[in-house]
């Protein structure tokens, strides 16, 4: 603390008047919105101010530069104090702040990228920690930058054990550019929190998890400058704020309340106003201009990232999907420093220790946390600075799916691996059985869904997620399959392929991954029996190849059998019906895993739960008949 | 202590001798499957000896009696040790146990309730400690019994957020008939864990999370026997011991060795199993019975369960459905005690608060923490002791989406209401927006999806899901709807309802909720020009009616519409495309809420995103013309 100037007490009364102005804002805003959380604003309306007027350093022309300091409002409720701050900061006239929730303006309910100084999205509580963790981690190992990260966290939120996996990776991490200001403003949603203000609480277990603390009156910036001070000189661990701040502070007979978490203060407000204009000593202009950055982070680029080589197979060879995408991987790495990966201890099986091993300064080993692995990728993957891929079992990308809908509205870059799809994992049972990804992936805005089946279309199906902006999601599978596709073979996002053809088809089956390899014996078994059908494999299930569907189900008497190791609901069947639902004279066969499924080896439970090639050659028959 | 009595020298070493019979099991079972987890078996072979024959009481004729300690493997990749424990406790032959794994064996590779020891299944890690908590606060709070539950667990699964979700929740509710016991045995599955024997952090943690804590050696026997009797007097505190354990104990040249997680001996075991029943004293019957329960707990009878009394609306009364759902619930509280309810501080959203006014002690505020919500809930419906109902917004129950999961493979009985679905919520934004919820819980093995329109049909959804085993979703929504039904409607699973139709009806829509209320609307301005449409309400989304569905296409000339506030993605209109695929003749057009949603008042939104009355009569008109 040798270095630390306590602020001039003009500068003190500066930061005081500007929380007020904030508080004013935020009153006034959702005033005018007739809805939002102005008292969860106002509980941090010091903060805000020592964040953004003295602590931070970012340029307010250029908020998304990759110089500056990151700011993210984990509770995201209280986006009016943000929008408030970058107001007063000269981003935009404070006149704006008026049209906050309208639908033609950028000012929405909760934070969104939509705003140029917003890097995720925040509003479904306790994910914020993670992002400005993937953000810190990226900033001092990958980037060896001095940008330091700022996470604001309600006290209510704290109890999302996603901000305890946060927690636990920053201080694993040494992540000393990362802070956490806990809001404790003692009142949630619809009652106090668990621990009301026993700061104590708070403070005992963020030690226990490797922080360093500061307990503070969260209403007085001479000790927020100065923690924040000190956190800046704390070498090797996060350093967390615990501010004891009180809901509504400063809004008259609402300070402290209960019931009133996200109601405007309506007919209240004069009065309180009044009460905090009072309080403001220079109503003018604030005078004061953030500091900026000192050292420069280049921009990156991110574009046309490749495959150092060509796929390298041969057709008929055998190799599992989830191998593949480890190959190729490591070879996007190759091209681009920017490719990272990250994954949560099932490396060895996901097959992204084969990136680890080329790279393993690239690599961010998450354990067993997927929810912070998610977070982790989203915010290493803000502002360009990464091209992260996050593996796990795809089962467990369900541990995440909270992270990953809010990933599409943090138009996050971020690409998932999830492997083990399906029965064909074999004994290992159901609970690690992915049977519901598709449908969860394909259900999030802006998704792309690679389902490849084989390891060539694998490689590029990594390549293009390289490329493709927004959530991508490769599925792979366990068992060793069949090459289908020469290693020269193009593919695009959207386009199927047809892996078997003749002019005599008499039903087209549209099949991925493992049931592509039952369509094949089943096409050869009917084939046998004088019975050519057209085999599609749609490598994307979305965006899926409507048209090369719609012309082969046209081809094939308007017969089409759709075969996935996946539940009937949301997947494969689902996308294929839909995409020809509006075709006349069109039916559509949906086979996938119904009931529960079991352990078991992955031929008889193929069977058993009706995708083998016998159900298939089964279905094809009832088809024909029809 | 003053009552502790150490066990006798012979008892010490036969629960040694049943230690190292159940890692002999754990050898031999997984050698037979030639698949799964001995190292992970072998860790806990101490601490699994001493809980089922000394610690817990049980009837071993009896696994489900209400009346038994209860136990929770979380680490469910250790299921072979605890179907060796239970062959050892005699509920079936140890011969058995070379089944594991297999197709018609219910040994499964990771424990699943179709064992009728088994309470929940796991293997999606970190789970198992919230059902634990949920059965212990049962126990204790509702109950009102002497029975305790005991809940292993991995060091490594430790890293989920789930985990520090459900010790809050434990310290908080003052759990002291549970204990946790942590398997500290330093591996994970890829590499060491973050904090490997560390077992000082372990405790820190705990401690600081208000757990009563013991370090013990995990393969001492007398430790173990001593630290879960001080757990039985410890009050007011839930206890957890932390086990310094090694993976693979007593297998020669593997007991802590790296990359042996999931593994088999193999080749190594003739050796191994030499060792391991060289330190066996007494290789014949081992001649413990565990200890039997001492308090009954009486079998619940959960059938029939009824609303108290009849919906009471009129017909055109604005009510919302979410509201509707909060009467519905005090409703059958009132006729059945075994219904509780839970919710994570959106209890005066969802409406369950009024539940909680009317009995304040069947009510478990969870605060903001989904995951462990869920669990909580999985826990408090086992054994059939309570009819849980979770409620949040809709779009949190994504936070849990991994626990639904298992929770289908648990076979539980909970249900969940999510309110706020879709853009019709209006400027709280895209964070608080349930678009992908029906595409989650369709996709859920066993499940039934309610998707009432109206306050009448959203009482008796409650009233049936009480009654349909399995998970039941409600979704329910923000605006108040016009009441459609009168109070005397009945409602079945799997029933649509017509709600409005005529002989000269042109094209059949389908509409839930606030698309039900668009839809009408758009109905009445085509009437107005002289076209005709039927409306119908699916009411239950899974089932879905594929009769009513079929008929009512077959009368409008194959021409179906589906309006929905959801993704286009496995929704209505890929449910009803999918239930109409095998109809040739019948066009579906689907109405979905496309592109990232933003804030914005619920008309303006309905109207921007594709599904307003507007809409609706422009897609009706497109049909027409086909």
């Amino acid at each position: 603390m040798a270095d630390y100037h306590r602020p001039d007490s003009k500068t003190v009364q500066t930061l005081k008047d500007i929380a007020n102005k904030l508080r004013i804002h935020s009153i006034e805003s959702t005033n005018a919105s007739n809805s939002g959380h102005p008292t969860s604003c106002c509980s941090m309306a010091e903060i805000m101010s020592v964040l953004f007027f003295h602590t931070m350093k970012y340029r307010v022309d250029d908020p998304r530069s990759p110089s500056n300091d990151r700011f993210v409002l984990s509770k995201g409720h209280a986006a009016p104090i943000l929008y408030g701050a970058w107001a007063e900061a000269g981003l935009f006239p404070t006149s704006d702040l008026l049209n906050l929730r309208k639908i033609d303006s950028d000012l929405e309910g909760h934070p969104t990228p939509r705003l140029n100084f917003v890097d995720v999205a925040t509003g479904s509580l306790g994910q914020g920690l993670s992002c400005a963790a993937g953000m810190a981690y990226t900033g001092k190992y990958w980037d060896k930058a001095d940008y330091r990260v700022y996470c604001v966290i309600g006290d209510g939120e704290s109890a999302e054990g996603s901000i305890w996996e946060a927690l636990a990776f920053a201080s694993n991490n040494k992540l000393d550019n990362l802070v956490a200001i806990f809001d404790v403003n003692r009142l949630g949603q619809s009652e106090a929190t668990a621990f009301g203000h026993d700061v104590a609480v708070y403070q005992r277990r963020l030690e226990s998890f490797g922080w360093k603390t500061h307990v503070v009156d969260g209403h007085c910036v001479e000790s927020l400058c100065k923690a924040l001070h000190e956190a800046r000189t704390t070498e090797d661990k996060p350093t967390c704020i615990i501010a004891k701040t009180l809901k509504g502070k400063g809004i008259n007979g609402i300070e402290d309340e209960d019931n009133w978490h996200g109601k405007p203060i309506g007919a209240k407000s004069a009065e309180a106003l009044e009460v905090i204009k009072k309080n403001i000593i220079n109503s003018g202009p604030h005078g004061i201009y953030p500091a900026t950055p000192t050292m420069q982070v280049p921009h990156n680029d991110i574009s046309n990232i490749r495959l150092s080589d060509s796929p390298n197979y041969e057709i008929g060879q055998k190799v599992a999907t989830r191998a593949a995408y480890g190959t190729a991987l490591a070879k996007i790495g190759k091209n681009s420093k920017h490719v990272v990966a990250l994954d949560g201890d099932t490396k060895n099986s996901t097959f992204s220790l084969k990136f680890r091993e080329a790279f393993p300064e690239r690599f961010i080993e998450c354990y067993i946390a997927e929810q912070n692995l998610v977070g982790v990728a989203m915010g290493c993957a803000t502002r360009d600075r990464t091209v992260a891929f996050v593996s796990t079992f795809a089962a467990f990308l369900s541990r995440a799916y909270d992270q990953i809908r809010m990933g599409a509205l943090s138009m996050t870059n971020v690409n998932f691996a999830g492997s083990h799809a399906g029965i064909s994992i074999g004994e290992d049972g159901p609970s690690q059985m992915a049977l519901e990804d598709l449908a969860m992936f394909r259900a999030v805005s802006g998704s792309t869904v690679f389902y490849p089946s084989d390891a060539v279309s694998t490689e590029r199906a990594v390549e293009l997620a390289a490329n493709t902006k927004g959530i991508c999601f490769i599925r792979t599978s366990r068992p060793n399959f069949p090459v289908l596709y020469k290693n020269d073979e193009t593919f695009e996002v959207g386009k199927a392929k047809i892996v078997r053809q003749s002019n005599i088809d008499q039903v087209t089956i549209v099949a991925s991954g493992v049931t592509m390899v039952e369509a094949v014996k089943a096409a050869d078994q009917l084939a046998a029996n004088g019975i050519n059908v057209r085999l599609v494999d749609p490598f994307t299930i979305k965006p899926i190849d409507k048209q090369t569907l719609a012309d082969c189900a046209k081809s094939t008497g308007g017969k089409v059998l759709t075969v996935e190791d996946h539940y009937p609901q949301g997947g494969i069947g689902e996308a294929v019906s839909a995409a020809l639902s509006e075709e006349k004279d069109v039916v559509v066969k949906i086979l996938a895993v119904t009931g529960l499924p079991r352990s078991g080896k992955a031929d008889e439970l193929l069977d058993k739960f009706g995708i083998s090639a016998r159900c298939i050659v089964d279905g094809v028959t009832g088809l024909i008949k029809l």
